[in-house]
């Protein structure tokens, strides 16, 4: 666990540049840190004042009486390294840089970053920020508002990362003004020293915190960022912006380095088992019940409701997101005809209309509880002024004690006049929701969580490859794109079955070659100066005979450019079977990421992929090829038989293993793979491999 | 306009069925009706009470004295006929029935409530519900607050109809506590009399309904709101719960009939106009949006932020929802850079970072409004605590005033402490959003609905058709699947292009017939026992010659079963070219949908469909053609040319036409369709029709 403590839970803090106008940060924070009550020390630092809001002034942190763990620093930013060596001579142990003008605004203000992070590192003092808000932590034994922001926080059990500002006070404003409260937030900015990973690592360790929020716009440090994040057990609720071209101009221009690829934080997220979230609303909205509620078992709801039409858009959403509604057992339902009004409904949503008592209100949940069907239960509740409401929340709270192991969730369409039992739910540990669909994808979320965190890690199955040879290959071949022979041959070496080819200099030549691949054939034409072969009718598939070849020959010679030279490549027609296509991409300190999608015309159009590390273990191959959308095509449909899947997986496999094992390999573009139902027939139909120096 | 007065505008109402007990249906509409001061006279109805409220209490309703315009009826639903007719006898013009236990609960009481209905409508009196809540109005001229809810409401120009009663609070109470308010309300239940799009076009007409939020959960009448809601000019912002299966069924067991099929919602919303959205919250926040601002003239935004990265969610969520955010004028950007902090960004959005005054604010809001690159503004506001943002609010609503023609939309990211700065821009007319992504969303839905408002409807073309011969090819067919031939020749009869194809009984016929077709050809064995012709071998695709033709016969002919009589089926051989799909469908009142998608496979698997209403104009063929997720697919692509999309709108409209004008065909599917990039080879490769007696 890294000691992020002086940050954290310091015990003094000195604020240098500490000012007497109102409307300044270091102001601010100090008044932030009085009014919240920090139980530690506060020293205004400034060469000048002699107090700020009551405290007396340093005239340099050096004159500080007594330790000071953590500094904020407020001053010019050409003055930021001398404070920092100030610092680290009075042996504070952590500085947190507010001052903006670093590498979000260019080369200069790098530089000058770069500067401040080797300061700090050389002098063993941790740096946060520059260009950040601060920190904060409800914890009462520190209670800790270290920020210059408006927000009213109180005590809860999330804790919130933002990287820039600007969300994280909309995550945090909302959680706490909404009640659930916050347990500790940073936004640290440009985030030069101290890492959003190493935050993470830090508030798993704390007691206080139960689920993590993160709002990322780049990541500094992919590598850091798997290594760390993928040990972290609490549940982490990730969102990444600028995922347009233009939100992600907009992240490039106003915050540090950019990694903006959806592609890298689908792949990132999910190998450290992040739930991405695509909205700051349903991020907030997840943490409320992760805040409460322990992960579920499955993904079978069941809701109770007082009201049919607020039920159904629950329902609607519920089953969007993957959840099932199974209905009750009979003896449930026989049991709920019983107990209920005659025109209830006994199903899922078990509805028993306005007039419920409380006592209805309890027999039906707890029958959802104990019936055995269901993962999640939510109370879909609208406040009827004929009914005892308040009764009905205590009820509702009653059984959800009874039963702390199975998720619950409630959501409550009222206004504040029935605030007496809003308060009773919270106060029982049930957060509510005032829209249906807010809880149903609250409820989906814990489940995707729970999904996340059961999934196997797999593993890395022993491939029969010769990789000595591999690497003979790319070592003999320059930088660039390997010749189409030595491409295949590279795969070949790993297993990965490739259709068989010929080249032929000479026409004469080409007879006997489509006699040794065996027909039917394919048969293209290469002559100078024609790129698109296939309209140039430069492309003849499914040749049968000797007759059709010599035909198409002919066709093709005619059709070829005056006095151009004609090469000939003959390849083994691969017919039957589904497109997909398989690939992989050097990605920096990550090794190499790799693809898996439909092949041919789908890549393009239906965008149809899924990426993950390499090298793949067995389940992570299992869930590339189980993510798609569209994965139907590759069962059995139609009268057409599913595809050879383990030989699927098989090749897949050693496609990643291929880049793992090979950095030069910079690209890999496999497509299409024609899948087959007899795997034996699977074959790599074209190949690309783009390969470098190391 | 229909003359729904007597519900909106009642000058007297009765509550039959008063009562004295605090925790009922009737004693809250008349204490309801008090608290909001109805304008008009109440009068409690009971044969045993004396005063309810201290109203005094009529025995029956025709001892009310003077003219009563409106009756709540809570009484035991036996009881109801009789009710109606002592109102009719009365003259009472309108008659809310709330009482349940209608054709929600089953047979017996559907049979009840069509005699409610028959009986109201014999006696002229117009029946509201049964199973209902009833209806507001806050014009202060009537002040109506007919209804036994809980909700708080106040004055605003949103006008709600949502069928179910939960779902009408949950939006009703959403407007009202945010401070939007609302017109008119109705929430009619099973709808036996007074429907749906009668309310929407009274609505339609009054002044004081600038946007209607519409939830539904099943279309009565089809063709009346079809009818009546495509005349309605006001925006509509639909939803339509019961999507899903579950969902569905739910709907059918507590409300009234059932048509749950979504194709039916997105073909009548689209054919009406009615902006479709997929959950409460979305179709709340559009209100809001459209209470207040005109509808933009197209879908570029331009943003503006003192917070870099609340603006980028708003930007990811905008460029999602196909806005587009174009850079101000290089002029604009210049005239920014002098008049803003030098760290700004004067892109889109425009980033003046926290410390921007108030000045700064109306300077670059006045920029995008005046610059010209810009149908919609929004500004990103996270209020500081070191900035006059009260004097930032008063700036945006004077930017505002100055440019009531452009969409402005204010997402203010704050806390209670800012209450006067919130007050000062809804007081502006600028309500606010606190998710940048909720009001990126409203944004996308006021573009979405100027789309919606300003397409062309189009033209029926003149298609030469031979409509008698069609004619007598349905007469002439029984009910059921129509044989091949005929089926084909009744396509024919449309101009509809149709493979050509033979059918041979005997063997010694089928090379003829080949030559006769031309070869390429397709080949057939149809023998009786044998339904998957792909995996039995019986059919051979593009043979090329004589020879191929002869050699698959003998395959087909040993692998048919023994002594089996084999027909042979010879089709032309279409190759090249998009596989897509058109259909229709009867759709009772409606007449027929016409279905047009991505075809073969893609259907199925990619379920890339459109829907519209037969006959076609030609804006519609083009909008569901247009419409495809993957109509990519269609354009020039990889080197293949795109097909002829002249050819196949016409194709599209000639099967559209077919269906109207010809109600026995009950379905058709025409799957694939080969759409060429040569549109003389564009072909229908295989049909099926279905005919039914009228």
């Amino acid at each position: 666990m890294p000691d992020l403590d002086m940050f954290f839970r310091p015990k003094s803090i000195a604020v240098i540049g500490a000012s007497n106008k109102e409307l300044t940060i270091p102001y601010r924070i100090i008044a932030n840190l009085q009014a919240y009550g920090f139980k530690g020390r506060i020293h205004p630092v400034h060469p000048k004042e002699t107090a700020v809001r009551d405290l007396p002034v340093c005239r340099s942190v050096l004159d500080v009486p007594g330790d000071v763990d953590l500094a904020h620093v407020i001053i010019r930013r050409d003055l930021v390294p001398n404070a920092i060596r100030e610092c680290a001579r009075k042996g504070v142990k952590g500085v947190v840089v507010n001052t903006s003008g670093f590498s979000e605004t260019g080369e200069e203000g790098k530089r000058l970053e770069d500067e401040v992070r080797d300061l700090g590192r050389s002098l063993g003092v941790r740096v946060f920020g520059p260009n950040c808000q601060g920190m904060m932590n409800t914890d009462p034994e520190v209670s800790l508002y270290s920020n210059f922001t408006f927000a009213r926080i109180r005590p809860g059990h999330v804790s919130i990362l933002a990287q820039g500002g600007g969300v994280a006070e909309v995550l945090n404003s909302y959680l706490s003004e909404s009640g659930i409260g916050i347990r500790m937030y940073a936004s640290n900015g440009n985030a030069c020293d101290v890492s959003i990973p190493e935050i993470l690592a830090y508030w798993d360790a704390d007691p206080g915190t139960r689920v993590i929020v993160l709002h990322m716009e780049s990541f500094a440090d992919p590598k850091e960022f798997l290594e760390t994040v993928s040990r972290i057990r609490k549940p982490v609720l990730g969102m990444k912006s600028g995922t347009s071209p233009e939100g992600a101009r907009a992240a490039a221009s106003h915050t540090g380095r950019l990694m903006a690829e959806d592609t890298l934080t689908d792949v990132l997220f999910d190998a450290c088992g992040v739930l991405r979230f695509r909205t700051a609303q349903e991020l907030c909205e997840a943490a409320v019940a992760f805040a409460a509620q322990p992960l579920p078992k499955g993904r079978r709801l069941g809701v109770v409701t007082n009201a049919g039409s607020p039920a159904i858009l629950a329902t609607d959403e519920a089953i969007g997101r993957g959840l099932v509604q199974p209905d009750p057992t009979e003896a449930t339902q026989q049991a709920l005809r019983e107990k209920l009004f005659a025109t209830s409904s006994v199903h899922n949503p078990v509805d028993m209309m306005a007039t419920a008592t409380p006592e209805n209100w309890g027999t039906a949940v707890e029958a959802l509880f104990t019936d055995g069907s269901y993962d999640l239960v939510m109370a879909s509740f609208i406040t009827p002024i004929f009914v005892d409401c308040e009764g009905v929340a205590r009820e509702l709270v009653r059984v959800h004690r009874a039963h702390p192991e199975t998720p619950f969730l409630v959501c409550l369409m009222t206004n504040p006049l029935w605030e007496n039992t809003r308060r009773i739910l919270e106060e029982g540990g049930l957060p509510t929701y005032y829209f249906p669909e807010s809880a149903a994808r609250a409820a989906a979320a814990l489940a995707d969580m729970a999904a996340l965190k059961g999934r196997p890690a797999g593993t890395l199955p022993d491939l029969a490859v010769d990789r000595a040879k591999a690497a003979d290959i790319l070592a003999a071949a320059g930088e660039g794109v390997l010749p189409g022979a030595e491409a295949a041959e590279l795969l070949r070496c790993y297993g990965i079955p490739v259709a068989r080819e010929t080249w032929c200099a000479k026409a004469e030549e080409v007879p006997a070659a489509a006699r040794a691949i065996g027909y039917p054939v394919v048969l293209k034409a290469h002559a100078a100066g024609v790129t698109h072969k296939t309209e140039a009718g430069a492309v003849a598939v499914n040749l049968a005979d000797e007759a059709s070849l010599r035909e198409a020959m002919g066709t093709m010679a005619a059709r070829a450019p005056k006095g151009a030279d004609v090469a000939w490549q003959l390849q083994e027609h691969v017919s039957g079977g589904v497109e997909v296509a398989m690939g992989t991409a050097a990605a920096g300190s990550l090794g190499s990421t790799v693809m898996f999608g439909l092949g041919g015309v789908f890549v393009e159009v239906l965008r149809d992929v899924r990426f993950g590390l390499a090298p793949l273990t067995d389940a992570a191959a299992d869930r590339l090829i189980d993510g798609l959308r569209f994965g139907r095509l590759l069962s059995a449909f139609r009268g057409r038989p599913a595809v050879d899947r383990d030989r699927l997986r098989d090749v897949l496999l050693r496609v990643g293993r291929l880049a793992a094992d090979h950095p030069a390999i910079l690209e890999m573009d496999l497509n299409p793979v024609m899948a087959h139902a007899d795997g034996d027939r699977t074959r790599v139909v074209d190949v690309r491999i783009r390969v470098g120096g190391r």
